[in-house]
């Protein structure tokens, strides 16, 4: 049951947020233990405000769009009265305010679930979560606990953030839509930082239709964050309701070298099918100065972690995994000055993509290299979101099939800056248009 | 005459833009060979522009409200036509078109006297310029050419530009009116960068008035420009005609190591004297995190200008002045994570500031250790500037009196950002309370 379902059927009390909290929760007990989605799960306080809810539900009362929608909290979003804890071995916060983009879910009547498990600090350092398509393969990561959570029927809904590839891999390797807006669209007061100029929050859902809901509740300034842009906000709903067949451009293999044949099949599929259910594919070219967008990235990423997390790995190195300990440490042999130059050549990468939104909706590219990698030591390459986080471009995953071997396969829809409503229109139509994903055994 | 004079006697027809130019021209031919405030006159094109606004303003087709008044340009702004040469043995571009807040300017009517020296690059490798007031001691930089030749009144209006005191340290030696508006009001777009956070233009005047005129044409944001920020512009015209007491902040001594016992004096005159005439005077503390505030200042404009400059220095180190060359090698040496902390920094010591104004309209603060210092091998110490450059707050340095050795003394209005209107209407009450500043000698 999606989230947009589940508060259809609450408001018309169909539902009661008692059942489906004690649902989710029994499917929790019952795959958790393999799973290792939540690394806080708030079972006593999720029933109290499930009652409350239901009470208020009774009444016709309702809070907002999500009322009594329970949902999933990436462990480095603050929620009030819960510890965040970031997949560390030594940080403990325990904060007493929730995050903004948490607290606008919850006056929407959004019930925490808990908290889900992250990669250390949101970068490499695999968490304990496992993929429930297989779990002897990554999740991905790092919004692992929310992507598999979502996958596995846990949670309908969940959020996550992502620097590098953080929501759409992770989503494309579970199965789940991955979606992150424009950078700066969402507040990010409240979220442990990773990188401040590449961080954006996002979602993990089932549908594309959730994603629009989220954002809808989400999105707006934030007084308390001026990194939160202060851009009209469109109504996302109402976008994703009837979607025309959109422009779709196809920018050729970004990365050959890193593609696996199942995914390149996979994209040409499905390339194919949006064409013949009515979409209009456009071939452009991308710039070659892209190709110096994975380098940027990485120095611009090692440089504003290193800020971060400097000190407290110089401090004690052996409370650290050694992913984010080696990026810290090369970020802290990059000079000023080239991170300067490389926010510049940042500006003109962003310069020379931009003008081919003029020719195309949104941009089809792959949302990871392949299916999920087998093994936990890694989460995967984030490589091919991370050339859109860069550009702080709004990006989507869609379930697009499975491999050969039953894992789940994505594709990514990429837009112009603050196109959330546009880019989420096109994936609502390909949506309509692609293989439905099923849920995963178990 | 100052420019709004100017324009004022232009539009009545009592005044030639032609005479005008002439008287200016013929005064240039007197002064300029000892105060060297040219990098490029450009008699002939302002000859023939003086003569096609003298037609237009014969017919009574004003252009704008600098009508035929002429104006000169610091030389690291862009100007069509002329070459661009930062005070450099090496650099020259031949722009085809205007920096845009040239361009507003010249839609106004105003016309291009000439391009003013700045200091190597706006920095501290001192230009050619001497003070007006006195040969042998320095204008101040680095909009050195600007600052003497509105003193020397061979023009009465110039552009300059601020990254630590550039705009108002000169104004203050030299003795005339120094503003720089709050960071990101004015386009940069065409203006040679020296550190892209802390660069602000600026302008250099007789008068308060002019300061505003300057700015009502020039504010707006810019397409180009994107660190050009879209904040709504006030009538700064109308905020200086008729300007009440303000509420006016004392702080105390910033760096009373670095103060002058004249500077000292004047400050404490002035307070008095403001007080007497009806300003509300204000004790307020500064709080502690600002004596960060110059190393702060310090590692970002090193950083930054390393950006810029390090190629060309590395390249040919021996045509670069040695202030320019140790702060570009310092700035290199700087790592990545200490220039974001540098960043953090300054929010902290912003948000620690901010609350001041709640209690006053503006600071009042010394604008320069002292006068002009004698020796022109120095450009004078920019300390009491670079604060306020650092925190991108409205700044305006006001002529105070003369020190006991015959030289101008200079106090500084600061304000909250974006309150221009409001600092402009300070400094305006306060021009009419403090003694006025005569002509330079010659």
């Amino acid at each position: 049951m999606s989230a947009a379902e589940a508060a259809e059927r609450i408001a018309r009390r169909e539902l009661s947020p008692v059942d489906l909290v004690e649902a989710l929760l029994a499917r929790t007990t019952r795959l958790d233990p393999e799973l290792r989605v939540w690394a806080h799960l708030d079972a006593e306080e999720a029933r109290a405000a499930a009652r409350r809810l239901a009470d208020e539900a009774a009444r016709g009362a309702l809070r907002g769009p999500l009322h009594g929608v329970p949902i999933g909290v990436k462990d480095i979003f603050h929620v009030a009265g819960l510890p965040t804890r970031a997949g560390s071995r030594v940080y403990r916060s325990e904060p007493t305010e929730d995050a903004t983009v948490v607290a606008r879910l919850r006056r929407a009547g959004a019930i925490i679930l808990g908290k889900t498990h992250t990669t250390e600090f949101a970068y490499a350092d695999p968490a304990p979560t496992r993929n429930p398509w297989r779990p002897t393969h990554t999740p991905g990561g790092s919004s692992s606990g929310s992507a598999a959570g979502v996958a596995a029927r846990m949670v309908p809904v969940a959020l996550g953030t992502q620097t590098a590839g953080s929501v759409l891999r992770p989503a494309s390797f579970c199965g789940v839509v991955g979606f992150k807006p424009t950078y700066g669209r969402l507040s990010r007061h409240g979220v442990l930082p990773l990188a401040w100029t590449l961080d954006h929050p996002g979602t993990l859902t089932r549908t594309v239709a959730d994603a629009a809901l989220l954002l809808s509740v989400m999105a707006g300034p934030d007084g308390r964050n001026d990194l939160c842009a202060d851009v009209p906000v469109a109504d996302y709903q109402a976008a994703v309701r009837d979607p025309r067949p959109p422009r779709v451009g196809l920018v050729g293999e970004v990365y050959p070298e890193r593609l696996s044949t199942a995914a390149r099949t996979c994209l040409g599929e499905t390339a194919r099918r949006l064409e013949r259910a009515g979409a209009t594919l456009v071939t452009l070219e991308l710039p070659p100065i892209l190709s110096a967008a994975l380098d940027t990235h990485h120095l611009l990423m090692a440089s504003e972690a290193s800020a971060v997390h400097l000190e407290g790995i110089r401090a004690q190195p052996e409370v650290y995994g050694p992913r984010l300990r080696l990026l810290v440490e090369v970020g802290a042999l990059i000079p000023a000055p080239a991170y300067l130059r490389a926010q510049r050549l940042r500006r003109l990468i962003r310069a020379a993509v931009l003008p081919l939104f003029e020719q195309a909706d949104c941009l089809l590219v792959p949302a990871a290299p392949g299916a999920a990698p087998a093994g936990l030591d890694s989460t995967g390459d984030p490589s091919f979101n991370a050339l859109w986080s860069l550009l702080g471009l709004p990006a989507i995953a869609l379930p697009a099939g499975l491999d050969p071997e039953g894992l789940p396969l994505g594709v990514q829809l990429v837009a112009a800056p603050w196109r959330e409503a546009e880019v989420l229109a096109a994936a609502a139509w390909c949506e309509r248009v692609l293989p439905p994903m099923p849920a995963p055994p178990g």
